[in-house]
């Protein structure tokens, strides 16, 4: 069944190619393919496109259909090209022609963009939870593990002295960037394209603001060539902004594989999250991790793979966009999943103590040695030359003292104010506003 | 002259290697290094690790190259490593040894990511009132051009009526996307890293939040391991901003060459703004909007190339973050190259009248005919048949008459709702308390 | 079953998250894991590791298995591991502890870098021949429309006469320079790493040749450490020749889209081979285009996924290589299905006569014009002045003649060369060397 | 000077904007234009479109310019827009109206393809050799160090027992995979583009094929649409070609980097070929590595530049090409650099004795044990756990020997097989017979 289908059958081997995965991607679709019919037809009532009993009866059919969905009931039937049309055909097999009335002054195009917006709109925010969860735990591990010291490094070289009270606290941190970035990303899904079209507009006298209101969308995508144009630049936004969080955890896992090497030895884990070798008997290894950082790089690869499908293509729908939803759809569940992993990793991480006394960190010392005679009134540049000197000599000694005491050092983490950061910007996500208009809608 | 080196000279193919284009890419941060050190010493007076005298006589040093600066005089010698060792040497040069006191309490690491950020925010500010000039232009146009029609295009298959109103304004609200995810990745910036050192903290004893306050920055980059991991992620962040608005640009500019081919011929510009080719003596080319494409193009690959240089790198400074420099800092002049260049371009615009009477198009105004019946009470999908066997047996006529008037139609732009759009989002910026506080700092 | 199980268990979601999607990638290389261990039996026997009845049974056992694999009968049963553990399991099921035996001298690592290679090399095979199949379409269609004039565009601006025997054949020629980088591909794939265990080599007296020779490879990867630095290395190299080849589809498809749209009009196909839409009941959309060009340019982004995963990975195996199958295997089928669907539409083209007669395409010849001069003895320079001014005055006029002799030209299209070109490039591959090792192994 | 202005003169923007950094990247050019117009005006006088007299002026005339460009003393005027115009405007001076005859039957279109292809054909050679040094650096030091055992890693977890033998080695057998690409993309560019002038070939009877002999080109592009569609293409596959060499430099450059980590130790090098810091008097800083890595990983980003510049532009020049070779051109000396300068690193390398007699490595040995269990008649699965129990226990003790004498392993490294495997990829290329060629041109 297709709706645009007119007397010639398209060949087998076009419908194939032409569906491709998108069947699987409608599924993603499905329950917010029904809020956006279900505050389309109230906006057409009100217009007076729609009978109030019609719309009773349509809402009834689609509201049924929406809790077949949620309770994983519902599938797309063999010969059904889409899920518009899977819905539509219920309806009107139930309902007769009146059924056919919701697709009144919309096109799939501008359906299935208000479908991606509204999808988008629930995975960010299921996503920006399961964010904060673990932005808690690093909170709580930065705390539990202020006083545990490590060697930082620059260039891979030993450095100063650093914590893994600051190593927790810095991918915390980093992820309230990363929300900032997602809450932008958001404000871009949160606008209304339904009424669009094809996105041209339409010469039936929709109002555009109550679909919006319903749908809780804080604004339209007012231009309807623009609405249009919306596809493939909401999908590369969201992708940048997936691409921030998965910069960060790739980034502690990476940390992570090395400060479990041998060499290094900071932290380890419970066998039973380890993995063995099929030829050598001592191996524990850290796939979990090595598996975090190569999805969260793939994911980092996202939009560049949405830009070269887009790119040099002219305003106005294309097909080619069909495919955008293939990665980056079950993206957010890759994310999630090594956001979930790390934090199962993180729970029973059990890191060194006095990592710092062993002989061949000493010359981390050497700036606090370096300033301590600054302190004591030599110029910068000629205690830096006598230290210097003293470490080439084999003269060099030091206290094993750390004070750091400004803000964001080992001696004051400033994790609170972090807290507060992260606490300003969730904020700023009108979730629950959303989620009310929403259970209106379905109630 | 270089601040780390004790007895041993380095190899001079090694310092060539080593420092790169990096002295060119320094030019770009002179002012905002400058800016760093007067808050840094005012700061270090404020602890007791410099005189008021001290003080006063820095600054002074200081504020005479940043003017030295601004009016294009300043240089970096021939053996100077980088900025932050010609200003010292300059300030020693009048002070003595007092010069060298502006380093303490700072590694070049933090003086580095400061300049960047300082750099960074200047950069977007400037770049976002030519975005605003650029959208008051596509607004002024859309405006002119309301009732110039073209054909909208599905598929590259004409679809549906649009306008030169609808065009232009399209690319307008697109910008006002664009500078939603500009302004968190500004907020991202606008945090202070000064005070991380080498990324580690330091012993003396500052004061990051009186830094934070003159420097303007909304907050402070807290944790000092997240402060250096900044570096690259700022980096990454202003690319995917600065790729969105690329973006806009590009996809105009392909619809502007399209648009100019012949076979379309819906606009042309004066000979003065086109090229003409060595052989073809008919030839007036868009190679402005061409290169504004492939510029915009290019700028779009930006932070994958980032994402290349950083991926897997562990948390530390790792000097692969120098090259990071030499692609971002010039895109800015690009992409406002781009800008100005398309502005002149659409400032001279011609658009040709009457398009949409060509009997080519007539098919353009089916779903018109269609939505007439539906309107009438007919059922849409039988009106969509009726329509669809007209046009098989060469039946369908049409009125040309088209009254879209729903929100962000052909009749009905909403260009105002959209000017609103933007103004909201430039009030997000918080230039003027920034200006405020460099004006002060250099006072 | 795991082949490195100790006495723990692993944590269940670990197990999950770490097998991933894997044992669906290890159906690709099921038949390609057999040939492996039967080359390596057999060398293990020649070595004195295996008895030569023991070699008589376990051939029996593997052969019986690829069989079933063959048929489509094998699949992974719900607690294995992969396809390694599969095959053992199965074999120590009817041949006891002897079954166990085929993995002495390997690794996991090196069993599935051969299966890896084993596993590209047939893919390659197989699409070399549909590369070539489409190649001898487009010379026929090349040699069918050669007197099919269109216009040529340079800048998108109408610029000299072309034909669609030009169109055809430059498309085809790609595709040779296309297959010389994939010859070059599978070179690098056709060598054998098996024999490097882990990474590093073994202890036992392997005699690697035996294997390559078995295999049909054309040489090893000798250095050990190199053999598993050929992982994601081979994946890149192979991926990017499929992106050649993508890139030239695509290609074609932006064009076939242009030349459909109604500007243009110079190509049409019947209607089952395009779409429709749901509500404009006019449209024949080039959906299969499209799709191809989306599919294709999608493929173009997978060398730079590949290259994010791998970034700065030390030299030995990370577990993160795992992820490159899951876009890279089945890139072949996608780019198998765009060849097929291209062919398909290129079947059954109509391309439109007589186009150039249209007045607007006049200036196409103003370069004819121009040369006659030149022939006639006017210096270039000021032929092109005179046809300038000509066309400027609307006095340009043209006999419509086009005399092009040269080489692959309009008139001299050099087909035979092309395919000369190509037969040459294919005879670079040993497949029929190859597939008769492959056939005595399995004999 | 323009070869295509009218009357009208650009405006000065435009110009400025349209040029860019092109006059720049033409100097890169200037000898192969030379180069591609001596052999174009021999094939004119062939056809009688020159005179014996007007062939003998021009040759000598550009043999001369030649020889200034060689010389370093070559520019191009301020006014003159690109090097095809500045040649043109020096004959001119020189020899009056003839000196445009250099121009007929081309565009400049296929001049600069036909430079360009020239261009890469010389740095490609030049790069090749560069590669062979260095890979018999990596050679030698193989031979030099292959007693010297360091850990094997996999998962980055100590895995089994390597040496320097096998790490060089490796990398030295990485480049012969890496040539044996950069071969087949050379063979792409040694095919000759003159003669399709503006991608649609020309009514001149030109003889294309005696311009193929004259510049040492192994074939044509035949199909003068593909010719010009080689443009952007040829780019992509020589950037692929370059991102090979320079992922094999950056992954040596972590590796090195991680090895001269304190807490691996196992490589260092004289304090002159390491950085210092400006706070840190203990740091010996591997930029030189970092660099190297930074600069190869930004090199693996072109091929994606590129192919994001290129993407969904129809067949046909358009303008946006000119920017690829901005970073492209540039990416050969980088990558000379590059090549130098781990040459000079690694010279001077030093290499830790004994680093395996440190208790941390002893399971290195554990599938040693396993083997020789195996080796004397236990099954191997058995022998796995027996070592593993051992390992649990506290128990396992090793002999420290290692007996690896298969092909590629730590005993036999196989060296002289991979430099038989180089020589045969160098003689691949037919470099004598092109210079021989272009000796003759210019002589």
């Amino acid at each position: 069944m297709k709706l645009w289908q007119k007397d010639k059958t398209t060949v087998a081997s076009v419908e194939k190619f032409t569906v491709g995965k998108d069947r699987d991607m409608d599924i993603y679709l499905a329950p917010y393919d029904i809020l956006g019919s279900l505050a389309h037809i109230r906006m057409l009532e009100s217009v007076g496109l729609l009978s109030k009993k019609e719309l009773e009866k349509l809402s009834a059919g689609l509201r049924a259909i929406y809790r077949q969905i949620l309770s994983g009931d519902f599938k797309l039937e063999e010969e059904v090209e889409d899920i518009h049309s899977q819905v539509e055909f219920i309806l009107t097999k139930e309902l007769g022609d009146m059924g056919k009335k919701i697709h009144s002054g919309r096109s799939r195009n501008d359906q299935v963009l208000v479908d991606i917006k509204l999808f988008l709109r629930a995975a960010i925010e299921k996503l920006v939870f399961e964010v904060k969860d673990f932005f808690d735990l690093l909170m709580a591990k930065s705390e539990e593990y202020k006083d545990y010291l490590y060697p930082g490094y620059t260039h891979l070289q030993i450095a100063m002295p650093s914590s893994f009270g600051l190593w927790f606290g810095a991918y915390a941190e980093s992820l309230t960037d990363d929300l900032l970035i997602m809450q932008a990303a958001y404000r871009v899904v949160n606008k209304n394209p339904l009424g669009s079209a094809a996105g041209y507009g339409s010469s039936f006298p929709l109002k555009r603001k109550i679909t919006t209101s319903l749908l809780g969308f804080e604004d339209l995508n007012y231009n309807v060539v623009y609405a249009q144009m919306g596809r493939g630049k909401t999908e590369r936004i969201v992708a940048q902004a997936l691409s921030n969080i998965a910069a960060t955890l790739a980034k502690m896992s990476m940390d992570a594989c090395l400060f479990m090497n041998q060499n290094f030895g900071f932290i380890s884990f419970p066998d039973e999250l380890t993995t063995g070798s099929s030829i050598m008997p001592h191996k524990k290894n850290p796939d979990v991790f090595e598996l975090i950082r190569a999805h969260c790089n793939r994911i980092q690869s996202l939009p560049n793979e949405i830009n070269l499908i887009t790119a040099n293509l002219p305003s106005g729908y294309h097909r080619d966009l069909q495919l955008l939803k293939e990665n980056l759809f079950p993206a957010f569940e890759t994310l999630s999943d090594c956001l979930q992993m790390a934090s199962l990793m993180y729970n029973h991480i059990r890191i060194q103590k006095n990592i710092l006394k062993d002989e061949k960190y000493k010359y981390l010392f050497s700036v606090e040695e370096v300033n301590k005679l600054v302190l004591q009134g030599m110029a910068f540049r000629d205690a830096y030359k006598k230290v210097g000197k003293d470490i080439e000599s084999g003269n060099f000694s030091h206290s094993g003292e750390i004070r750091h005491t400004h803000e964001g050092s080992i001696g004051n983490l400033c994790n609170d104010e972090i807290k507060r950061s992260m606490e300003l910007t969730l904020q700023l996500f009108p979730f629950e506003k959303v989620n009310q208009k929403i259970r209106s809608l379905i109630a």
